[in-house]
């Protein structure tokens, strides 16, 4: 890899993943609405809006491939929402063709499916059922790089991002806990595949429950090493109480199935 | 029905609506960004920017139903689109939920699927493909209502129209032709039906070429009687010629498959 | 056909098909605990006890074919269900085997999948979710009688009834209706099959809405020819107000859903 | 149509079709290894072995369509088959390549999935199970036709053919039997169809009784009009007794399931 | 876990799992219709007859958790299988509703499935086609479990177990062995789980060769450890010489599909 | 086994075999269009044109099982193909029914389904999609091994196999490489099965990167051991620079799907 943009760079996702991808490309381009300013040697910093259709325009130029871990990460009013998430995504991938960049990693996230009954195993083929405006949003951009990806030809991995901890922080995450190790390894995979398609990958690594099925995706060659099997002695993990009815166990998204409306 | 609202009513799809629900609803609140002054008795008109929160929220406020035409209904430019349908369909179902709507009928679009070829049969729960950013942001409507439904309860049916015009004005139409009088039925049954949940309906007359099946809403119990084969030896659709590996013919979605980006 | 037996003749379906299969067997021998005495000039009646194996054994015997109306027909006491139900279905398909009867048609009950949501179409190979004991044990029918197909060749046909009365009596029935012509005219068809295998049939005729899917039993050849739609416009299941998250409307098996234990 | 190649024009089917499509093609190019004399002002002959590379090759040149026919049309020597069905498909398929004829008719046939059971419903998508060397015969020709597709681009209907006669010669045809109207009437749906691509048929008119679903192929516009129910009171269908653990009765293909090899 | 009550303490899987299970729960009550008597410190046994309504009942009271091995473990005579498995059962289920026991561990069995065939790859979703009266009864008590959770909200782990043994005992059990330490760690793992609704498991160790697959059990977080491999050289499973043709070789069942009807 | 016939041992999958399973049979009869001089001693050759049913069926007398590697083992002229796999493929079944040789060893070929996209997880169910008439051919000898065991019951292995070689030779074999080892591993299981039938088998290493899921050969207990990925860091396979949208690299056939036609 020549220079990848990584949006979204100032956030979990960014922080850890400019650590683990530092040798892979000859120049990290990194960018966030904030500023981040401990540049590694092949690192460069471009402070950007993403609801600017300029900005991002001009942040693009120039990058062989985008990663694209930017906009709001979590349940949100839905004005920023529609900036991050909405215009944001759009912006990205009207750079991408205009730039002609071939190949972006879509963080999406399990929220977009988080309505489903945790019984139920889904593959890349299942319903989306989001649990939030934040999942809509979500759910928003993959069917905007299926779009480009029939229209125009851009590949994109679609990465539904369980929880991407150091450990899972809580009893629902030993089911969706993703390693940092894992997920760094599935940029490196999404990119050095031959073909990518648009593709669904449920970004989660190799825990012993589960509730998604990458077989579709097999073909990328990815191979989740790690597992939350190792944390599930903790005491955090044991101690916490569960109620099967609660609509937070009940439903994959946690409590984004449970919450109200964000605003009220 | 006591009060529906009807938005876009100055469209296409509105304008012929009125007439075949007059009788239907004690009033019928119609409501457009551009004026509409022909009102029958038991209509009211109420202008509306769907891009405005505020005037959604009043909009709603006391109607038993909403059916919603409103919203870009075509390719455009992204402003046009997130404005119309992104924040209006958003606007909607906010007032759907504080003034207690309780179900919602959406026109969505064959154009969510539109990159589906024509030789694949599809259902309620085939994959979205949209073939345009106005493919796309029904699908956003799509899980909006989705989203609507799972947390809040409210009902939607997600009717995917196909090609509603008095006739089929070309040979793809008389796949996706629905007449007008199978439209209103629709809306009828609808909101007759005892349960609604959250369904998804390819909004199709009953035409002997077809690429959608209705078998996951048979439960509402919607039969539509008219057929384009009526109109099969019209000389303008024996005499056009199509090339079967042009996209515009391969592909569900027709010339918004083919064309290219509307902003270029 | 030349003896047909046909247990629970005194009951509904019972009497019903004595009238519409009069010319169809040499000998309709009828059985039910209960006496049945306007015998017509073809018809001969044994009072039989389905809980006892020696009365089934004889009453089987010399019978060609079986029409098994016969046990519990709602929902009752775990003693009735199992007497009727558990130990009478066994007991005839003992005496089925015992004496060579090759084809048997078994009245189930749509309340073997009663607790399925009413937008869930079903067919024959969905899953088994019954409402109540009494859809328990017709479940527990259909298992023993695939028991006997797989082992011992007898066929059966698996017949889902729905609601089998002149004409719908609530709004559920609307999708759920059976006409008498119908169900006459399907155990017609079941012993005219040339091959039937153990084969599951929704019992229901060609209701606009219907929430069963008949396909894989299209090679018996029934085409149900009457409609709920003729009743549609009937007062009492207009003015009939329904709540879509009342269990009883929410899934397809009505009050038998939504009711608690029946001995509580 | 311009000119229209049919092969097999003295068989069956050819004979039956001659008539059908008199008035459809502005000139019929008849062909079979065995003399066609009545011919009609429109048609021309020419005899043409299908095992002779050579002879196909000019026997399609100048043809805009082909409706093949031809080859053996029931279990024969290894020798024939391989002569008529897989030397004869292929050349067909080379000079449809050679020739530029985009578009092909292959009467395929049902015994390529003979060896289902009669309970089984098929559609498109099933495997193929062939009855007889004739059936695997079609089956090659078949995957023939895809491969010529999906590298060439020729579009073709694999019409597995019913029983196609003036009515029903025996019970197990109740199911299977496609009329002479219907089969016409298909051969005209193919042609005029926008796009076809390689699509599997099955030919089988509107009979009550049917073991074969074409959901997949409704895009085509293909309704057929008749029905053997018209015949099912005729004595010669009531009369004949069949056992349902007979092969020929327990597998679609009938007699071709049951009977031994044909050289034996 | 406090206090656990486990039916057919006596029998092979109670036995084994005693020792098993001895430091998970606080107390385990064991249960059998015959004497247990080497009780350890936690252990205390009561005497009880399942097909006594009320002896189940005070059985129940007090348990928080219910692991239910006891019945007839095999085929054999009706009369047994009613008391034990019909009425045991529902006698079970009763008692856990009016004693609010929120998960049951069922002992379901492989026999439910038993007539399919070796060359199908079963899942939870898979239809039910029992081999024995025993294998109906078992299909019975998973119909009544899935009844009293959709009714009441009690969650059952359906285990099909298929051969736990020391180990395999003939070739069959190559593929169905499930190795003690697996049903253990099973156990432990259905009520560890925050949810668990009602679900299928196949009770199998991780064979090389298996017929099962257990994909929508994955959320619970079952990973078994052993393989049937390291005995696969033993002498008396290599000597052994089968016939595929063998309806004990052909069915999942074994002899239990091969064998008549055990009262004959 | 006793004696087994190799056909093809001439070539590449007939050469490594012979070594792999020397200790596996008391007499490996090998045979091929070639001659092979350097036997072993429980090795016999007998060379063979298996275009002639004569010298096949001498040839198959008194084996008591088949591995099938002979015939065109790549794309070549339709006269070539037919010689080799269609002649040849019929010729060995009707030889194995002949001398009643019950289980089949088919090595069938990838090419069969080549015109599936890359990113299409297939399984034994997936549709054929032949890339040449090689693949066709293969597929022509599935469907025959599939009639030999329908109608007379022989068993057969239809392996699909990858690429076979030391080590994969480019970018396209880190997906189908199946090594020496493993598929030595498969021959041998697919013997030692108690129940084979007639199923479809990808032959192909544990890579990390695949297309093709075995999940209904399960039952076989081939677990292969060996993965592409120990390679995946050499030169070679790094630096090959392919495009996505090239068909040799879209297509699972790679550059047979690619190719135009052999003989042009």
């Amino acid at each position: 890899m020549k220079r990848v943009l990584m949006t979204g760079a100032a956030g979990n996702l960014g922080k850890t993943m400019r650590a683990s991808l530092a040798d892979w490309a000859d120049e990290l381009r990194l960018s966030d609405i904030v500023m981040v300013d401990d540049l590694l040697p092949n690192e460069t910093f471009v402070a950007c809006d993403l609801a600017s259709a300029e900005d991002v325009m001009s942040l693009v130029e120039g990058c062989d491939a985008i990663v694209h871990f930017g906009g709001v990460s979590t349940e949100n009013t839905f004005d920023n929402i529609l900036n991050g998430n909405i215009k944001g995504t759009y912006h990205i991938y009207e750079a991408a063709r205009k730039h002609a960049v071939k190949r972006v990693f879509f963080a999406s996230s399990n929220h977009v499916v988080g309505f489903h009954q945790r019984e139920t195993l889904l593959d890349a083929h299942s319903q989306m059922r989001p649990d939030s405006l934040y999942g809509v949003s979500k759910g928003f951009g993959e069917l905007l790089a299926q779009y480009y990806f029939d229209k125009f030809g851009i590949e994109s991995a679609l990465v539904r991002i369980g929880s991407c901890f150091p450990k899972p922080l809580n009893r629902r995450m030993v089911s969706t806990w993703l390693s940092e190790g894992d997920l760094a390894d599935l940029i490196k995979k999404v990119y050095a595949a031959d073909r990518l398609g648009c593709t669904v990958i449920y970004g989660v690594s190799n825990n012993a429950s589960t509730w998604w099925d990458n077989r579709h995706a097999k073909f990328i060659g990815w191979s989740p090493q790690d597992s939350s099997a190792v944390f599930e002695h903790e005491a955090y993990l044991q101690e916490e109480l569960v109620d099967p009815n609660d609509p937070a166990v009940r439903f994959q998204g946690g409590i984004f199935a449970s919450d109200g409306h964000f605003e009220d």
